[in-house]
């Protein structure tokens, strides 16, 4: 990498292997939300966030902020930001990339002693990841105002979830959505191996796909699996054997067309599950990712038909899929998209158009702001796992992108 | 039934009842081994054995056996049995069909006023069903001189194995194979449909088919279920579906030839088990019953071929299927089976040959003496579940078959 950037691999660098090191030793890389490591992690964050001349504070949903403010009282704010917390064994840079490039894109536009006409913001969403509470995106739904009140009860480890935003200096019972926010953008590695295939810069991305998921439960009957011939069987695993295979090749027809689209049978248990038993019960949940709503709805079409099929052709009763969650995709802002598109072309960066498969903060700041997000590649796709790997020049890539977005922002919202 | 028996449906009736009634009241029909309740169905036993003109001993093996001398001192023993001990809920006539139909015999000879050349042993055979020390046919095993030493430490409800025989009245420490015993013959509930469906009412067993277990191990890839496209996925689950499928149907082919065949995928685990992560790993456990050696090579060696193409166009990895128990088929005895032959003939009972895909003492006693065993129908094929049900008119049916049985050998044994 040989290009002049404006912002600084080296201080990226330095601030990605410094949060390393606040980790659980006994399991890099893990630094969970509401822990002392996390509060660890967030005064480094914080030190940083000052010395780029952030003002800094915790918003009342458990956000650290980093602002500066703009030329213009009256523009509102451009934010830039992602997650400092970690999944247990969780990997260095899901999230930590993010608030660190956030963070360098400030220090740049310090440095170049560019003044905006909107304040800037640096934001550490509280607990993107699924935390000790069990739920996920605590924080940028706080700001979304959309968090759920009856998550604030939820315990573990003798507290609960409102503790936990006080704990790390939120205040749980002041939930109130920010309106002030023109744009949102955050940079995240990808998470999948499509970048990295493609030997690609950047991926824009053009929405959260939604996540539904769908339970199946077969019902076969439990045999003497020495004694009931083999053409007087009920066996609910041959039978759940089909619809995982039938799960598979309807997501395959669909992912071969336009938008992203992915089905997964992540979850399969098994009664009675005894060696002498022919299986009499197969619970299976669907964890179904859809960027087009049309797509999941000729999809669980698709299913419901082959389902019908295996239960005759099998002997087994399978109810109709029951909707356990359903979240729709969360398109990114068509002004954001061709403004990270063009940022794209002027700093270099090879770069594609593409869905997110995974959830991310991004989703929930769309419900109040223009939202986009880039992706950056990661080795092998590999993600919540200690392997998981970004180069660090694709990251001062990625900020370079960020920074001459925020510039072309600036100017492009004040004409809206 | 309007035939005129030489054995009491009635009284087969009265101590299936009276048996059934000694069972833990809240999971009805449950009379483990080793229990108090067993020792309480065993006092009844014993009282009815003595009634029957039969002097009663626990051996050392903790069988409880009826004896009643023949007049030949030389002849050495005709034996009928099976068990009193059941599995939880489990049934009122696996077993306990067989033990109150071989007193019935014993009863009908001694009203009949017949006395046999050889001795004649009512056997009820300790822990046929797998107890609380996780191992089965305990007493017939001990009979015939092969129940493995290790066992006798198993530890289960602050008791070893020793201390359960002890407590029942066996002498764990002296197992001696009886090698005195000219014939066993045992009657059995099916445990499986085919007799209810042809209509028949007695099957004579061929074989007690072997058991062998096989596990088998997909080791897939672990990926992000949202990001990872459908066509860059090395998803152990749907490679297992192939797996699960291929069995049913090479034992489908099997089991549409000569000799019992059967295959069950039983055991059934896969890993990582969570909604958003595409599965790494499953592992089967695939219980085979044969009665025919070569066929069980068949499958092995057809199953193999499968899962190399499976591992090949699923990007999975599966290991050669690994043998964890191999227990081969054992053939009854071919006198003994044309006797049974002719003795349904001769009651009129409507009558097949077929193997046993269960496992029963009559295995264990066939190491030692001619053995042979008659399945009577039974609903539905349900065993070992609460619904077990047996006809009194069938099982009294069978012990007319027996007696006419114990007949003919008591000749035929003499003139061999």
């Amino acid at each position: 990498m040989s290009r002049n950037l404006a912002v600084s691999a080296a201080r990226i660098a330095a601030d990605i292997d410094a949060l390393a090191a606040i980790t659980d030793p006994g399991r890099p890389w893990t630094r969970r939300a509401f822990s002392d490591l996390f509060l660890q992690g967030r005064a480094y964050l914080e030190t940083q966030f000052r010395a780029a001349g952030l003002e800094t504070h915790i918003d009342t949903a458990g956000n650290l902020i980093g602002r500066r403010a703009g030329r213009n009282a009256k523009a509102g704010t451009i934010m830039l930001g992602s997650h400092s917390d970690t999944v247990p064994d969780g990997g260095r840079f899901d999230g930590v990339a993010g608030v660190v490039v956030a963070l360098e894109v400030a220090r740049g536009l310090k440095e170049a002693g560019i003044e905006l006409e909107h304040n800037l913001e640096v934001a550490d969403f509280l607990a993107e990841e699924v935390s000790i509470f069990g739920v996920s995106c605590v924080g940028s739904r706080g700001m979304a105002g959309i968090r759920p009140d009856e998550w604030l009860g939820r315990e573990a480890e003798g507290m609960t979830l409102a503790e936990g935003i006080e704990k790390v200096g939120g205040k749980p019972a002041l939930q109130i959505a920010r309106d002030d926010i023109r744009a949102f953008l955050e940079l995240h590695i990808e998470q999948g191996p499509v970048l990295e295939g493609e030997k690609l810069d950047i991926g824009v991305v053009t929405a959260i796909a939604g996540i539904t998921r769908v339970e199946i439960i077969v019902e076969g009957r439990a045999d003497h699996a020495g004694t009931t011939p083999m053409d007087r069987r009920a066996d609910a695993l041959a039978a759940a054997a089909h619809v995982v295979l039938a799960v598979e090749t309807l997501a395959g027809e669909l992912a071969a067309t336009p938008g992203h689209f992915a089905a997964t049978t992540g979850e399969f248990e098994m009664w009675p599950n005894a060696a002498n038993v022919v299986p009499s019960k197969v619970r299976m949940l669907l964890d179904i990712r859809s960027e087009h709503r049309d797509d999941l709805g000729e999809f669980l079409t698709g299913l419901e038909s082959c389902l019908e099929g295996i239960a005759r052709d099998n002997g087994v009763a399978i109810a109709a899929p029951r909707l356990v969650s359903d979240n729709p995709a969360m398109p990114m802002d068509p002004l954001v998209m061709e403004t990270l598109d063009a940022a794209c072309e002027t700093t270099g960066a090879a770069h594609r158009r593409m869905a997110s498969g995974a959830g991310h903060d991004a989703a929930f700041m769309a419900r109040i702001a223009r939202a986009g997000m880039i992706f950056i590649p990661c080795l092998s796709g590999r993600s919540h796992a200690p392997e998981e790997w970004a180069e660090n020049a694709d990251i001062a890539l990625g900020a370079e992108v960020l920074l001459e977005a925020v510039k072309r922002l600036d100017t492009k919202l004040m004409e809206q």
